[in-house]
């Protein structure tokens, strides 16, 4: 398991290639030019919650992709219904009937749901959302957390280069759990210009602690959104069916008007997925939105195959069990090397930093030592666990953080 | 082939049941609620240039899946080496070694290209080529056909359904091969607001003829784009790879500095792709852009093998020999029937309107007909052939126009 000495040359020779045709060699969250030099950029294969890199390194996957793989990596049960699909047909003329029967399959699962779209990405989910509730309300102004990553379209992205300042006049800022901010962005936005607001199931804005949401927030935007008439949009792309099996707020008892999924929907196929209320239908039929590879077949015979089996299987608990098992694990071993770090999160969504990191320096030492010793974890933004996760594929894991507080301990002192 | 009785039974019973969970039964341009009741809405299974309904009717499908089928549906070569890429992995950590060889294909097919980035969809490839631009020149306004379809996003969304207005504010409109009108859009937007300027390789707006660019067209915009510092944007989306193994315009010798690729790249894997000149690497290397399946390797192993192949097998000649075929075999029924058509555009995408026939009626009709008799077209958008269509294919395309000319002459009389 333990890769001290794990070979870097394969990866090198095509990061050098890389950089000749592409931006910065590579682009966008899954780019290492940031991360330790430990870090592969580059992966040969996966099986269940386990990644080789190009040079044979093994790792325990605690990234699961950046949320896809729910399952485990080539769950043979999504593969096997992908391949009976992929021998009919993927990308035809038309649709499927596996497209029926996937948006009854969301609209019996998730309550708020009447309907439901299906595209590709995480912000072609998100978009929709945002035209939809602009038929439906005839407004333009959007109110959103002040960190939140809803995806790199223009209204959302979280950078402004290369977004024309015009896309961003609609867009107003709240801090999450913090109702009184929310009703000064729908004063500042005019309340009847807000077309929607977006939130997450849980505080998960990059760099950041994680917070769970409390109840009254919860209830309180509901109520806001009612009393402006104003979309309420769940964004479940990064935490959807990792929580709960329908919605993540539903133990809340809140429902969104609109919800935004992609990521674990298909264990690694590609969809995202817009469900919506009775109430906004008539939006989501005035506008026009499509995409070449939005009717693909096979991913839809994959997320009806990821969804009913993570019910099937309890794939939550399993997540649950498993994160668990690591959290208490980090816990034990902050305490025994005397490195103060914080937790936050869903167990099986989870983020850790450390104590008066603020230029994040023990968290890149902290993940350069667990890449090195064949862990992948990430320094800035949460992780994911998958059901694939086994208490050995966790204890392997915890072998490699002890060295990476081993490490931090050495190089920053205790705390 | 002929299915004058093919029953429409488990496609209208799917029907139903798509009402009662999907905006209007099923959105965007698969949706067939507006072609008339001979159409199939959902299909089993397709191989080569033929689909079979959910009814089990067989047809000649000239759409191909609008584009992405370019070598034939479940080709070998193709569903190999995506194969093997799956056996591997596909959604994992951090992209495979096929993600740089991919990009090396790009930048060695296509002669303007110096770098390439992945997506999956056609609007997230336009919508990057405009993000980039705007992040070079720090400009904002962008000039673009007047009924040019680049998209769905705000900015290029032909419908103002769902868009704020502020999203539109950039945007000015010129009628293609017309420079004077492209002169004026710059003066409207200033040109030294204009960030970028999109084309078509040839016009192909959906409800009209379509029109071959002029040579004198195609080194106008390079030469206003140079003068102004605007970025000169190639849409190859719906025609890439169709017309050129390299980018469309490379016979005229007019090189964009930033194009638009998705639909056929991977054979129906879906996979876009924006290329770009060395001037607009710093813009892509600043802007933030990403998705979750933007790095997904079986696409990507797919579209190694479309290139190739299509290159290997002379694709192109193939699809102009068919495409040849149909346009002959038109013409001549056209007149045999004396019902004036036009055909245009180039032969592998072609284009067909009726004389006289402003609503479309002539073309409903004759589309109907055409479904009826076993064969998938399209009223008012262009279709598609493919490296698969054979001659068989094609003459058993005309038996089905013949009967739809039948049709046309009977219901509307000659022209």
């Amino acid at each position: 398991m333990n890769n001290p000495a794990g070979s870097r040359e394969v990866d090198q020779a095509l990061r050098t290639r890389a950089r000749d045709v592409m931006p910065n060699g590579m682009y966008g969250h899954l780019s290492v030019r940031r991360l330790p030099p430990e870090y592969p950029q580059f992966y040969d294969h996966g099986a269940g919650a386990r990644v080789w890199d190009v040079d044979g390194n093994e790792y325990v996957d605690l990234m699961c992709g950046f949320g896809p793989n729910i399952l485990g990596y080539r769950n043979s049960i999504v593969e096997n219904a992908a391949s009976v699909q992929r021998e009919r047909g993927d990308t035809l003329s038309g649709p499927g009937e596996c497209m029926v029967e996937l948006a009854e399959l969301f609209v019996s699962s998730v309550s708020h749901a009447h309907w439901a779209m299906f595209a590709k990405n995480g912000t072609d989910a998100t978009s929709l959302c945002l035209s939809i509730a602009r038929a439906t309300t005839g407004r333009s102004a959007v109110v959103m957390d002040n960190g939140a990553y809803h995806g790199w379209a223009g209204w959302s992205n979280l950078s402004p280069v290369g977004v024309s300042p015009q896309e961003r006049v609609n867009v107003f800022r709240y801090v999450y759990n913090d109702l009184p901010s929310v009703e000064l962005a729908f004063q500042e936005a005019g309340p009847e210009n807000v077309a929607a607001v977006f939130v997450s199931p849980f505080r998960h804005n990059a760099g950041s602690d994680q917070e769970m949401v409390t109840g009254e927030f919860a209830r309180g935007l509901r109520e806001l959104c009612d009393r402006f008439g104003a979309a309420l949009v769940m964004d479940e792309v990064r935490a959807g069916f990792r929580l709960h099996h329908g919605g993540s707020w539903e133990p809340l008892g809140v429902e969104p008007d609109l919800s935004a999924w992609s990521k674990a929907i298909g264990n690694g196929y590609p969809i995202g997925a817009t469900l919506g209320s009775k109430k906004f239908l008539d939006g989501a039929e005035r506008i026009f939105a499509t995409g070449s590879f939005w009717f693909q077949a096979v991913p839809m015979a994959a997320a009806i195959a990821t969804i009913q089996t993570l019910q099937a299987e309890n794939g939550i608990d399993a997540m649950v069990r498993a994160g668990n098992r690591l959290r208490e694990g980090i816990d034990r071993q902050s305490k025994e090397y005397g490195v103060e770090v914080r937790q936050s999160g869903p167990v099986q969504i989870p983020n850790l930093s450390f104590a008066g990191d603020v230029e994040f320096e023990r968290a890149l030492a902290f993940c350069g030592a667990a890449a090195r010793n064949g862990v992948i974890l990430h320094p800035a933004h949460n992780w994911f666990l998958c059901a694939a996760h086994t208490d050995e594929d966790i204890d392997r894991a915890l072998e490699a953080t002890e060295d990476a507080f081993r490490t931090v301990r050495a190089k920053f002192g205790g705390t």
